[in-house]
């Protein structure tokens, strides 16, 4: 299964509400352990890349941050304004 | 199925090479058709984000973009150095 129908089955419960939305997914996989993890840090610089090309209200993103020993996932998920 | 799973299943089958990868995806789903995409212009922004934290050798990425009707996903495959 390719990313692609990945993201379309997520979305196919919700496909009646025409919203525009915007997934990030940083995914780490370290070949180390107990190395520092930067994705909580990075995720502040990419909402500021992300709000040059769209409007961003802050109250609409929501942030999920999972990892385990050899990955860490960070996930923004940002419904966008319709103007 | 969640987003951390998806990763645990892609990277299963090379698990035994131990190797720092970085993976990030923005899927955009749009309300309306024939809107601009502004993925590909993001692409380089992104880069330049990341490399603010780790070091990027731009032979060891790969980026795919897909898209249909209602969405684009942006996919980078960043093979990390062993420093």
């Amino acid at each position: 299964m390719g990313l692609l129908d990945y993201f379309k089955q997520e979305s196919r419960s919700s496909a009646s509400i025409a919203k525009e939305r915007l997934q990030i997914v940083v995914s780490h996989e370290r070949s180390r352990r107990h190395q520092p993890d930067y994705l909580p840090a990075l995720q502040q610089d990419l909402m500021q890349v992300i709000a040059k090309y769209v409007n961003i209200d802050p109250d609409e993103v929501s942030v999920q941050l999972d990892h385990d020993d050899q990955r860490s996932v960070l996930e923004l998920n940002i419904c966008l304004p319709k103007d």
